[in-house]
């Protein structure tokens, strides 16, 4: 069973709630080499996808191949690409994150869980504010 | 194994050379109750959603509740719903079909080998031919 495939679960709830139609990527990547995000969700006017992402520090980690391969499949979707990243135990929301605000770092991005509350949105603004398909 | 995970692998494969960013959905499907597609495809422009039925029969019979549930997903991601449809040893292609073409049956609907080839459209056919989200 995939890492954080419980707070998937979670997030895949949500976005049903929030009136989204989604769909979770299979549990075992192996078989493809395609770019792939873990979780596509849509409803008329904005598709996402999302990478999913949740940590115990106060800082994320990502790697630079993780994202890459979220922005390519998202432009050749059509789609806006973010992380969904939750801070266990330290944030109770999800938190939506274009990865263009995080901070590069040697073998990839990081983003602490203060930047994150500030640049990051929660799951609601994607239904009250006007969000499009593009980053 | 979902049955058929084989030509869903194939026709994930042929999707991505035609341009498309895909996703399957993951073989076991009993911990969630949302409406799903086997695979959603997208390119900048069209976004799919396609329920997977592949029959060594000359006539291929469908559940109710599988036209039904793909549509409502269809509608609320804001895809076009389509069966993507495999006549085993009889056509060689896949043949992508609006469920609104299938005759109804007491059980479901149905379409035979002759009707889906008149009526359905090759898979270029979504890169050459101009065809909109919405059925």
């Amino acid at each position: 069973m995939r890492k954080g495939i419980a707070e998937e679960r979670d997030l895949v709830n949500k976005l049903d709630r929030l009136g989204f139609a989604v769909l979770r990527a299979p549990a075992s990547g192996s078989r493809t080499k395609l770019d792939r995000p873990d979780i596509i969700a849509g409803r008329v006017g904005l598709h996402l996808a999302l990478e999913v992402k949740s940590t115990h520090q106060k800082t994320l980690y990502v790697k630079k191949e993780s994202i890459h391969q979220l922005m390519r499949f998202a432009e050749k979707f059509g789609a806006k690409g973010l992380l969904a990243i939750k801070f266990k135990h330290q944030c109770p929301d999800w938190i939506l994150l274009d990865p263009s605000l995080l901070t590069p770092t040697e073998k990839g991005y990081k983003i602490n869980l203060k930047s994150a509350i500030k640049t990051g949105i929660g799951l609601e603004a994607l239904v009250t504010k006007k969000i499009t398909d593009y980053s």
